[in-house]
């Protein structure tokens, strides 16, 4: 694991350093989800395990750290049990697909299904359906949503009913959903998903929001706003238009740790992503940092990978947390599921960097996806 | 490097042959271009280096010169920068494909992904686009080009303004235009096509007209004349009309240089791309061949790989020149980009070839593209 910045607190330091992070409460908590993650207690009188948390730990500017990020992914991702039935290891959906986008939200799903999610749905247009099907048998796609163009004016509101209908039939049994890859930015289209925004948070369920789906919620903050469940998973240019319209300002990479707390705090806690050369995670109430491995190649469509990783690994963590009852609990799902997608999907695409050079494209990430997790949590 | 024609200027010649060169304003560019590549300084105190040149330079007959290609791909391809983000690596676009034609417009923006691209749009028919759309998950596909059978007469007017419209959205934001793989005859679409071109010019967006296109622009030269980030990338037949039309002659292969640069120079110094056993490529001023690698198989797709192919190195020649201030700026990226293109597509050919031979088809060889990039440019 690459220390990126900052101090890193080396064994030799151990007291001090321990001083330092327990004034600070973000840091208390990280030592808190360290031992609970499994590195180990925290005493004195096992220099091997005061290492690995020394290892696992790493001070950047200000108050926030870079995630133990292979350890995060480890104790998220559950074991294997020939006992368990289908469904039980996630049911994904991706809203997303209109008649200029179908490859996002295939990446988005087919990556859930990847990584080891049962089941995978996307809701999309009539136009976007047959494609998105024909890239995959693996995919359940739903031909319900509709764009302006195909709608007359006095048939809306009732489409509209009509959609919003068939989603609710099937949004209780997701355990996450991916709301923005290929939307488009149809206003009547965008519309709708705003009303099964709001229905699936009456059903406590994750909403994992990318793409066109952070414009739509850039422009009506209230769809996310106080929903912990919520994660916005911004790129450089969606990142710029959310400072300036929560902040009222721009964005300060001088202090962006401190930057992005705030932003997640002022849209009431929902957790957010911010993708660069490191992904920043934030709640409001920690930062987390992601560097390791990546690639430096830009195409199109990683973004939708993540956002099918961190739905996976979002509702792995929830799991984990409600049903196992472990104090991993003081640690918010959200954010343990965008640092392991991130982790994933960083190595991912080392992998297939490795491989394919400047040639890579998104496709050649996904099929590295599997022997990336079998890396960091091997199955044997 | 194959020398295929003409004097080889030795270094034992070395003083003589600076004179005859020197005599040239078409020769000096060559050399400044040389020196800006990094081949060295041109200098008698350095044998090795002067050597290097003298490689570099096989005097052709009349003024014309085998490019010095591989180094000029070097030379514009761009470093990979953790840095950077989605888009800065190249955004391209293809206008193309109809209800007969899907292959070449997937060819041509497929192609320009695998070679470091990080975004490639098709502008095609709604007939071709959801069979575009299926053959990869990695391209964005807008269906809105209408052909005459699908459009009324008293419409006609008004989709015209509405397909121009919607591209008008997209052109400003691309790096390079290809128009023509699979575009098809259709006078509708073709007038369309027309307009497109004359919007874009206003952007300063370069345009790589191939295939259909050619047939628009050589019964309209004035939708490219003295426009000189147009290039034209003609086969054999192509160039034959173009000739025809614009000389009032038949193809001249004794006097082929000439004949190029004067076609060129009477297009108002657009850059042409003559496809054959060498390419060669003149903007009015220079002529440059380009004779190394290639394959004997001529499977049709070929020329839109090269399009495609084309089209990147502009863009990335354009970047270098614009933004590092290279002294390389003299050159034009027109010429640097057909250059870099067609040794590309020629050396992935030759892999492709090497391994299916007789049975090579268009898919093999942009399977050989990254392969061919890391070849000649390879990252670590």
């Amino acid at each position: 694991m690459l220390i990126k910045h900052g101090l890193n607190c080396g064994f030799g330091a151990k007291k001090n350093c321990i001083f330092m992070l327990a004034s600070s409460a973000v840091l208390r908590r990280q030592q808190l989800v360290i031992r609970c993650l499994g590195v180990g207690g925290y005493s004195d009188h096992n220099t091997n395990t005061n290492q690995k948390i020394m290892q696992g730990i790493r001070f950047m500017s200000g108050a926030s750290l870079e995630a133990d990020a292979e350890n995060v992914v480890r104790a998220i991702t559950p074991t294997l049990d020939p006992n368990r039935h289908k469904g039980q290891a996630g049911k994904i959906a991706v809203i997303g697909g209109c008649r200029e986008y179908t490859g996002a939200p295939y990446f988005a799903a087919i990556s859930a299904l990847k990584i080891g999610a049962d089941l995978s749905h996307v809701f999309c247009t009539k136009d976007a359906a047959s494609v998105i099907k024909s890239y995959s048998p693996e995919l359940i796609v739903h031909p319900i949503l509709e764009e302006s163009y195909s709608v007359r004016d006095e048939d809306k509101s009732f489409i509209s009913e009509m959609v919003l209908g068939e989603v609710d039939k099937w949004m209780e049994r997701f355990d996450c959903l991916v709301v923005g890859p290929g939307l488009g930015r149809d206003p009547f289209l965008l519309d709708c998903v705003s009303k099964i925004i709001k229905h699936v948070r009456q059903f406590n369920v994750p909403i994992v929001i990318d793409g066109d789906g952070l414009f739509l919620i850039t422009n009506c903050l209230d769809l996310v706003s106080g929903y912990p469940l919520a994660v916005l998973t911004p790129n450089i240019n969606e990142y710029k238009r959310l400072v300036q319209k929560v902040l009222s300002c721009e964005v300060n990479d001088e202090d962006a740790h401190e930057q992005l707390l705030s932003l997640a705090k002022r849209i009431g806690g929902v957790t957010i992503l911010r993708k660069g050369k490191s992904d920043l995670i934030s709640d409001g109430e920690t930062v987390e940092s992601v560097s390791i491995y990546g690639s430096p190649r830009r195409c199109g469509g990683q973004g939708d990978i993540l956002s099918g990783s961190v739905a996976v690994f979002l509702s792995w963590a929830r799991h984990v947390i409600t049903s196992e009852n472990l104090s991993i609990s003081s640690k918010n799902p959200t954010m343990l599921g965008c640092i392991a997608g991130s982790t994933l999907m960083r190595k991912a695409a080392s992998f297939a960097f490795e491989n394919k050079k400047r040639s890579t494209l998104t496709t050649d990430i996904i099929e590295c996806l599997g022997r990336s997790l079998q890396d960091i949590c091997p199955v044997p």
